[in-house]
C-alpha cells in the first residue's frame, strides 16, 4: 500500500498477517527511500517496523499511551499515525521532527531526545490514570542501551514498588548507538539466547499435564506470574525489581509479537515484554554496522549505501580534530586516558580506542558515572579526557561540580556539539553549558576559534592541574597539520582593525575568523576579540578596552543568560569599568530544529543580523 | 581504652576479639557523648563501629583505599585514624569535617557529601592501580539506599564489565536516611533474610562430601565463585552485574566480619560483601528510629535522648512552612501530589504522606527519576510538588531543563536548603541553583522573604501553568497562621525609606526584613527592594529606579556568577538602563563548613559587612 494514505492506526485491526507483513515491507522501503534524501535515524527505525505495527494493532492510540524512549525510533509510529507525507521535510526547519512532538500529533504523548526518560514518564502516566479512575494502557518502548542507564534503573525501582499496570516494551537489539557495553548487556544476552517465547509456550503445553501451576495458567492469567517464574526461572534484572517478564519474543515475527502483546495487555501490574530486534533490519549496510555509523546519518545513495555528504576538502570535523590531538598527546603521555558515555563514533574516538584499548573506557549511557569515574582517575594520578556532548553533559552537572571541580581535579572535558546542532533540535542544542559551568569554582572553560587553537588548548589543558573544559561545535573546519603549543590561560586575542577602530566585537568560536574576514574585506574600522576563555576571562584586555571608550558588541551563539556577556558585565560591575555594551545571542526561548543557518536567522544571531547591527552602530 | 590515644589504625592488628569488642564499646560511648554536644550524624556511625574496626584490621590504610559513600558515616574511621581528640570541633568552623576530607588525613582518599559516588570512584582507583602495576585493595563502603541510586547502578554495570579487584562493602541497614523504598529494597530483604554467612559456611562443610565444587573450594579459592553461586543460588542484583557476592554477614559480629573480609581480600575481581548492620546500634533512641529523625542531628541529652535545640517560640522551620502550606492547598485540590527523593523527614513532608498516602511518592535517592516522574504527572493533568534540596537538585538539572521546562509543564519545585547550610559545608550549600536555573526558558524562580510570602508564592505557583521553583533556606522564621493570596509573578516589593533615599539595596529572602528593620531603627535613607523573583525580574521597577540615578547595592547570599545581580546587569545592558551597581555575594570559591554566621563573615556577606559598605556609600 501507499503509506502516505494512512491517516490513523485503526486500520491495522482489520488486516491479516499477510497484509501486515506486506505493510512492513512497504514501510521499510519508504523509510530507506525517504531517509536517503533527508538523512535521519535509519537503523533504529528499520529495527522496530514490525514492533510498531504490532503495538498499534494491539493497543488503541492515543487512548493507550504508546511512546518511545529518546524518540528517534518513532518514524514508523509517525507513518502509522498519518505523517508519512511529511517525510520529505523530516528534521527540516518547520518540517517533521525527528523525535516525538506533542504539537505534531495526538498520538505523540511524550517528548524526549535524551535517553532513559520513558520509564519515569510511564510511571507518571500510570499514577495519574489510577488516581483519575481511568483504564488506558501505558506502553513505553525502551532499548537495552537506554535501559542500562541509571535513570531507567531508578524508575524500574519505583515501578516495581508501585505495581501499576504498565506494559514495558524492552526493545533489545544489543546496541545503543554503537555496540552495547556493561555487565547488564551480558545479562541481557543470557536472557536473549536462552529461550524464545514460542519455546516457552511449547513448554507450557507440555508441562500442563504434570504441572499444577501450568494448568491454572492456561485456564486464566491469574497465576501468570508464577507460571513464567517457573518456566523461565531467571528473568534477569527485572526479577530484582519485582517486575513481570514475558519473552524473549522475535521482534520481526508478527505472529509472535501480537499474541505476546495481547497477553501483556491483560496483565494487571507492570510487565516487561522482551522483544529481540535487529537494528537496521532489511537494509544490509545498516544490519552489518556495529560501530553506529548508521545511527544518525545524512543523505545517502540507497542502492550503494554510500553517504552523499562528506567533509569538504582540507576540512576536518571538530570532533576528529580534538580526538586526534588527544591521541597525539596520549602518544607521549601514558597517563592520558579516554572516556566516553556511549559516543565513540560520534566523538570520533575510534582511533584512540583501537590504539589504546586499555586506556579507553566506554561507560555506556551513564554520564553521571562517567564524570565521577574521571574524577577518581584524576585523583589517582591519571589524566582523563572525558568527551561528552554539551546537551548530555547536563546529565552530569552535579558530578562535574561536586566531584571534579570541588576537588579541583585535572579532568579534561571535551564538550562536543556545543552551540546549535541543527536538525536534532531543542533537546540536542548545546547552548546551556557556558551558563551552568561558569559559576563553578576551579573550572577553566574555553572554546577554540580554529583547528590550531583547538590543539593548543588541549596541550594547555593537559599541562595544567585544574578541571579544563573545551567546547567545540558540530561540523567541520579548515584543517592542516601543525604542532601544539601552550597558550596562556585566560588570554584573549585581537583581530581585524586592532589599532584604529570605532567598534569592538567580542565573540568566540569559528565565528571569530568569519567576522574578521568580512571586516578585512570591507575595510571596516572594527576590532574583533577572540574571547577564547569564558573562564577565566581576560581581565587585562577588558581593562584596556574600557579605557578606549569605544562601543562594544558582544556576539554570542548560545543562551545569553549566564553566558559570555554575563561574565563581562559582572566583571565590569565588580571593577567599576565603564563599558558601552550591546549584545546579541539566544534569548529566553528553546530553539527548534532545522539547518543551523535557518535557526540562526530565526534567533537573529546570524552573521547578516550581526552586520546589520554593525552598520547601525557605525553610522551613529 | 581512651580513643583519643589512637594515632594510627595499625594497632588493631595486635588486638584479640575481646579487645576489639571492648574497643567497639569505647568508640560507641565516645560517639554518643561527643555528638550529644556538637550534633552530627549519629545513627549511621553507630551502625558501622564493628565494620570499620574490621576494615582497618583486615586492610592496610592508607595503602589500601577504604572510603565511605557520602562520608557522614566516617566518624569511626576518623577515630581509628587518630582524630578522636578533634571531635569537640566536629562540623564546627575550621574544625573536623563531618565528611571525609583529603586535607584532614592521608587515610581520607575520597571526598563526597552527595550519595552514590563511591562505586565510580572505586573503579577509577582500580583502573589507575592496574595501569600503574600496583597492588593495593580498593574498598568502598556503600549503604543500601545509596546503592539503589541510578549512579551506583551505572557504576556496577561497568565494574561488572571491567572485573577489577575491588571489595565493595554493602552496608545494608535497610534504611537510607529514613526507611528505604523501592523494589530493590525488597530484593535486598530477600537476600538478607535468607541465610547468614555462618550458615553458608556450615552448608559448605556439609556439602563437601556430596559436592565436587565444594571440595575444590575448600582446597583453595579458585572456584570460590562457583561455590557461592551453588550455595546462595540467588545473589540478587549483583548477579545481574556479574559481580561476586559474599554474605550476608552480621555487621556487629567481628568473628563473622573479619574472616569474611579476609576472604574477600583474596578474591581476584570485584566482590560484594553484604554486611547487615543496624543504624543507631547500641543507643536505643536511635535504634528505634525509622523516620530518620536521628540521621543528622543537633545536640541532645544522651541520658534522655531529648534534643536540646528546638525551634524558637513563634517560629517554624522553612521546610515545615512550605510543606504545611502545600498540604493546605492539597486539601482543596486533589490533583496536588507530593514527591520527594528520600527526604520525607528533612523536607517535613510527614503530614502530607500520612494524610494522603496515595498522593505521596518517596522516590528514594533518585533525583533524576523524580524530576521526570513529576514532569509526566504534570503532563497527565496532575499538579506535582517536588521537594528537593538545592544541592541535590544539581543531580536533576537535565531533567528539569529537558523534561519539565522544555515541555513547559506545571511542576512546583520546592528548593529546600537554598543558600548556605552551615555545618554540612561545601557539598551541601545550596548556592548554585539560581545560576543554573535562570537560563532555562519557561521557569519561574522565586524566594519568599517570610512565611506569609512563602504561602502566597505557593498559592501563586499552583494557580499558574508553568514550571515554578520556590527556594527557601535551612532554619526557621517567625510564623503565624494567615491566608494565602495570589501575587503577581515577577513583581518585587519596596521597603524602608521608599520615598526619600540615597541608596537602594536589592536583596532577597529573610535578609530583606532584617536589613529593613536595621535601616528603620537607624533611620537610614535607604530603600530595600525585595527581589522575590529571580525570573522573571521586575522590569518596571528596574526601569523606575534607573530614573532615580541613585547608587544601587545588590546584596546576594549565593554565588555571584549567574545570580540576581547577573540577571539585573543583563537586563540593564539589554534595555540600556544606566544603573550604578555594586554587589556583594559569594565569589568564585567553594565555602567550607561551620556556623552560617561564621561562613557569612568569612565570605564577607554578613550583615555587618553589608552595613560597613553602606556606611561607606552613604558618606560619599
Amino acid at each position: 500500500m501507499n503509506v502516505k494514505d494512512i491517516n490513523d492506526p485503526k486500520f491495522l485491526k482489520d488486516l491479516n498477517y499477510k497484509q501486515l507483513n506486506d505493510l512492513a515491507l512497504d514501510i521499510r522501503s519508504y523509510l530507506i527511500d525517504a531517509i536517503s534524501k533527508t538523512g535521519g535515524h535509519l537503523a533504529s527505525n528499520l529495527g522496530v517496523v514490525e514492533l510498531t505495527i504490532a503495538l498499534h494493532r494491539v493497543f488503541d492510540s492515543p487512548n493507550d499511551k504508546i511512546f518511545f524512549d529518546v524518540g528517534h525510533q518513532s518514524y514508523v509510529h509517525k507513518i502509522l499515525t498519518g505523517r508519512a507525507s511529511q517525510f520529505d521535510q523530516l528534521r527540516q526547519y518547520h518540517g517533521l521532527s525527528g523525535f516525538q512532538k506533542r504539537s505534531e500529533s495526538i498520538h505523540d504523548v511524550w517528548e524526549a531526545g535524551h535517553s532513559s526518560t520513558s520509564l519515569s514518564a510511564a510511571l507518571g502516566m500510570c499514577i495519574a490514570r489510577d488516581l483519575d479512575g481511568k483504564d488506558y494502557c501505558v506502553v513505553p518502548v525502551i532499548g537495552d542501551g537506554a535501559l542500562s542507564s541509571g535513570m531507567s534503573l531508578e524508575a524500574l525501582n519505583e515501578i516495581g514498588e508501585e505495581k501499576r499496570r504498565c506494559v514495558i516494551i524492552f526493545n533489545d537489539n544489543n546496541m545503543s548507538i554503537s555496540k552495547n557495553v556493561g555487565a547488564l548487556s551480558r545479562s541481557f544476552t543470557h536472557l536473549r539466547s536462552d529461550k524464545s517465547y514460542n519455546q516457552i509456550k511449547e513448554n507450557m503445553k507440555r508441562s500442563l499435564s504434570r504441572n499444577e501451576v501450568g494448568k491454572v495458567v492456561l485456564n486464566g492469567l491469574t497465576n501468570f506470574k508464577d507460571y513464567f517464574k517457573e518456566s523461565v526461572i531467571d528473568y534477569g534484572i527485572f526479577k530484582e525489581f519485582d517486575i513481570e517478564y514475558l519473552g524473549p519474543v522475535n521482534g520481526h515475527n508478527l505472529k509472535e509479537l501480537i499474541p505476546a502483546l495481547e497477553t501483556a495487555k491483560k496483565h494487571d501490574g507492570p510487565i516487561v515484554v522482551h522483544v529481540i530486534t535487529k537494528k537496521g533490519k532489511g537494509y544490509l549496510p545498516c544490519e552489518d554496522d556495529i560501530d553506529g555509523i548508521w545511527h544518525g546519518i545524512g543523505p545517502f545513495n540507497p542502492a550503494t549505501g554510500k553517504f552523499l555528504n562528506s567533509t569538504p576538502a582540507n576540512c576536518k570535523s571538530w570532533s576528529a580534530i580534538i580526538a586526534d590531538d588527544v591521541l597525539k598527546l596520549a602518544d607521549n603521555n601514558e597517563d592520558i586516558l579516554c572516556l566516553t558515555p556511549a559516543m565513540i563514533a560520534g566523538s570520533k574516538l575510534e582511533k584512540f580506542f583501537t590504539k589504546y584499548p586499555f586506556r579507553s573506557f566506554d561507560c555506556g549511557i551513564a554520564e553521571e558515572h562517567a564524570a565521577t569515574f574521571a574524577a577518581s582517575l584524576a585523583l589517582s594520578g591519571k589524566r582523563p579526557f572525558l568527551a561528552i556532548y554539551s546537551s548530555f553533559l547536563q546529565r552530569c552537572y552535579d558530578q562535574i561540580n561536586h566531584d571534579i571541580c570541588r576537588m579541583d581535579l585535572p579532568v579534561v572535558i571535551g564538550i562536543d556539539r556545543a552551540g546549535l546542532v541543527g536538525n536534532d533540535g531543542d533537546t540536542h542544542h548545546g547552548v546551556f553549558d557556558i551558563g551552568i559551568l561558569r559559576p563553578i569554582p576551579n573550572i577553566i572553560l574555553a572554546q577554540p576559534k580554529d583547528a590550531k587553537e583547538a590543539g593548543d588548548m588541549l596541550f594547555t589543558a593537559f599541562a595544567n592541574d585544574h578541571p579544563f573544559a573545551i567546547r567545540y561545535p558540530r561540523g567541520s573546519i579548515a584543517y592542516k597539520e601543525t604542532t601544539m603549543e601552550k597558550i596562556e590561560i585566560g588570554t584573549w586575542t585581537k583581530h581585524g582593525s586592532i589599532n584604529d577602530h570605532k567598534l569592538i566585537i567580542l565573540t568566540y568560536g569559528d565565528d571569530v575568523d568569519k567576522i574578521t574576514h568580512k571586516i578585512e574585506i570591507n575595510k571596516l574600522p572594527i576590532m574583533v576579540i577572540n574571547c577564547r576563555f569564558f573562564k577565566p576571562i581576560d581581565a587585562k584586555m577588558l581593562e584596556k578596552i574600557a579605557k578606549e571608550n569605544v562601543k562594544i558588541l558582544i556576539y554570542e551563539t548560545d543562551m545569553l543568560a549566564g553566558g559570555l556577556s554575563s561574565a563581562i558585565l559582572e566583571f565590569a560591575c565588580d571593577h567599576q569599568l565603564k563599558l558601552d555594551i550591546e549584545r546579541i545571542g539566544i534569548k529566553d526561548n528553546y530553539v527548534t530544529f532545522g539547518a543551523n543557518s535557518l535557526l540562526r536567522k530565526e534567533q537573529e544571531i546570524d552573521i547578516n543580523h550581526l552586520f546589520a547591527r554593525i552598520d547601525d552602530l557605525l553610522k551613529r
